[in-house]
């Protein structure tokens, strides 16, 4: 019998069940660099080195370097807080939008509200079920090709779960100027308000994509409307997660996992950059 | 039968294994805010709200709200990368310090190199170990302190774990202005440089505490020397966590768990903040 | 006749005039730096060098070091904009504040409409003329004292002038640390509402103090009330510098010059740091 | 006789003499907002307002409004200090440009050293001379283009004057995108080693020009050699000037005037963003 086994009983075991045979962490977080691909709506991801080795070294031989970054929260991957859409000045849960920010910060539904994620997720390669390598700039996503794509990968989505959507659009991060994943004048694939509510529906918990705006965004529309962020946001309290990247977990058909997020807890923050996780167990991927 | 079944042969068995019992989520990360504790040697934190609801209202009733952070990446609770601190001008495995951040940016062991973690965690919890509320200022943890508090917890260290250290410290975080827990003039417990290789003999993954420096600060020393950061970053590649809230689970009695760390992928960077999870399973807290 | 006589007749003999017999310039602004006393109210001041000499050296042999820097408005040596404080709801002219600020910028009264100065300043240095080094913390300074530091400056204010009030605990700066000049706590001298009138009776264009706050804050009520703001920003339109460095010329006992003022087009902004200029002609210092 | 003239013999009559006949004030500075043009490589300019009208309401009605700013300290228009650029590893006066920014700032000849300026300043239309709207993109102004231009201008160049040099390519700023005014692709037109080998022989104090990059950059090349920047900032240590607006005082042929220029003192920083002036007696303009 282990030390532990008294202790805490059961965490042992559980512990051996859980990583006993190995796991496979799959990366579902984009690099954040200067002059990645960012909406230029929000405030540009900048890293700076304030300190250097050698600026200043203890008397014995050691020496730091720091760093100082400064960015929007809706750069880069990250989860959207019910504070950051509003619908008729009113958050989820009725909470008027404008009284909330008073002060210059969020007093409900801030980034710290949001708790870690620990459970199943499920991946929609919607472009494979399609047998597309991507979805169309500026295609909507229909809750047809949803009902194909979990029946075509035999996995359900059930309540509590976190959805995250495949378009395929993901593998135009990082290649040609920022403007080609950015998307604003090409469109971009994504659900719309249908989508949500099949989403919504089912009770997820969170709901996720490879695109900045999670939604569709028709050519030339920009961001005129954003059905699905209210639907999901403000109606249903669903998070929303956005530039992920589901190009690993695609290429290697995993499509069901345990899910992990852990947002910063920036107080009264509309949103916090994050870096989810998939994981499996070894012998499944 | 459920259709993940075939596709992903044992993922969903495992996620039952790990989740169907229920889980315990237990958050070691310190929220941020202005005026937040933390060392003046760092750019402070700052949150702005660069667009509030009713800046823009789209036809539909819309509106959004976001986010402007700025701050140091050693700022909060976070992850040093071995990129953070030198010795005689190397970083761990002999890289070049100087020649390393040419360019204003880590080419060699930046932040986004720091694999997430998904293993085994332990909590050493010395002042429980030793019949105190907390550790005396400035107080140095030894080897012997760390024996006993594992043979009192009846756990063990494991080649490959997260290994977190309380102090007590954590419990003025909040409490009165932020210098009592920077604490740079009455100085802060932790282990010194022999505590540090009784971690590094162990092989431990990563070393964490529940203060800004992890490692003891003599009183009125401040960082004159900083002996654990030499011998876990630099010359065994351990990988260093701070300002942890060890409240909760040390309350809990929980002290082994399933250790779960996402740093930003921050490229270049010499550490993330972080939002550390201890997870149990439901009946062991 | 020298060439530029035809070109721009009369620029030639002013500029002889102005600068023939040479000037004197006082610099009244404060430096700007990492720990600098400013209020905890506004983004902190901060500099780091992102690019530095040798990061990347062109065929030539050039290289090049820049900048990053990131502070609030109100830190350091500065101007308000009209759009800094607001009174019912209203800014100078009747301006509604909320919808004005809608977007996240200031639609009018930005720090962009402030026009260059460039006219008559005169100093009264109150405690000066009251025979002390520096006013008492807390103390305000009452349209008496103003007309007594006049007369006994054998100095008069006119019409369209900047009126720098000197309350002499501007030594404070950068002595002891910052709090020392903040001054929260202790109170800080200077105007009051009646002296706020006094200044706007006389129709000046811009009103200066040595101190962050410009008027009087009394021991331990902080900024509960500022009534000389309102009365000089929001009713007569008249501009307020702060945190001015008037040590230099009230030693050389400098009461009128040539005031040179310069801020920063920060559109939208309610306020700009500048570095003001008080210039008299050589054999006048 | 006023009550002045006993206190400041001589400054009264000297303001007559300077302000009496009224003044124009040409203002060379950008504006800054978010979106402007600017090089790449420097920290993109950012506005938000932390706090807002309505945010926090005293007492007595007033409210407070204020500034977070970010940028690059060679954004917007902006003066260069001696400590931007090195060649061979040395800055202007032989300093050691390595050892001068160890700590993360710059020891000497940071942008607190720059004296302000209140000179005499000469404007060099060149395409007004050459009987052009604008010199063509890329287009290197040649000695023989400068003699020209203030032969034509009836203007001479003397020691310690402050010279801008006008291209015509200021008129794209804030036309088009930002990358009309940047023009890496294009090329930008400017002096090149031989213009900045005029400018130093004539012992000028400062020189500046209505581009970002002051010199000529020939299309393609971007910044590969910036030889005039070497001329002056290393070898002869006269200042720099970037991004001015010069098509007012070129559309009223105001070529020599007051030159007013005051840096803000940004301690250790390669540079400053200003906003300087030219100024003229009335009937000059």
């Amino acid at each position: 019998m282990r030390a532990t086994d008294l202790a805490t009983p059961g965490t042992d075991a559980w512990l051996d069940r859980t990583l006993g045979g190995g796991v496979e962490v799959f990366d579902l977080g984009r690099p954040l660099y200067r002059g990645m691909p960012q909406s230029p709506n929000h405030p540009p991801y900048w890293h700076t080195l304030p300190r250097r080795h050698g600026d200043a070294v203890r008397a014995d031989g050691g020496s730091a370097a720091a760093d100082h970054i400064s960015l929007g929260t809706h750069v880069g991957t990250h989860v959207d807080a019910f504070s950051h859409v509003s619908h008729d000045g009113r958050l989820f849960g009725g909470v008027d939008a404008v009284e909330n920010q008073r002060g210059g910060a969020m007093t409900a539904h801030g980034a710290e509200t949001i708790e870690p994620m620990f459970r199943r997720g499920v991946l929609l390669d919607v472009p494979a079920a399609l047998g597309l390598a991507a979805c169309e700039p500026g295609y909507e996503i229909t809750p047809d090709d949803l009902d194909l794509t979990a029946r075509r990968q035999r996995v359900d989505v059930r309540e509590g779960d976190v959805v995250l959507l495949r378009s395929g659009w993901g593998a135009r991060f990082g290649r040609g100027g920022p403007a080609e994943y950015v998307g604003h004048d090409s469109g971009v694939p994504g659900i719309g308000e249908a989508g949500a509510h099949w989403l919504a529906e089912r009770r997820v918990h969170a709901a996720g994509a490879d695109t900045i705006a999670f939604e569709c965004l028709p050519p030339g529309r920009g961001h005129s409307l954003l059905p699905a962020h209210r639907v999901l946001l403000v109606e249903h309290g669903t998070y929303i997660i956005e530039t992920l990247d589901l190009e690993a977990v695609a290429a290697a058909a995993v499509h069901e996992f345990l899910f992990v997020l852990s947002p910063l807890k920036l107080v009264g923050a509309t949103g916090s950059p994050v870096r989810p996780l998939a994981v499996t167990p070894k012998a499944a991927s």
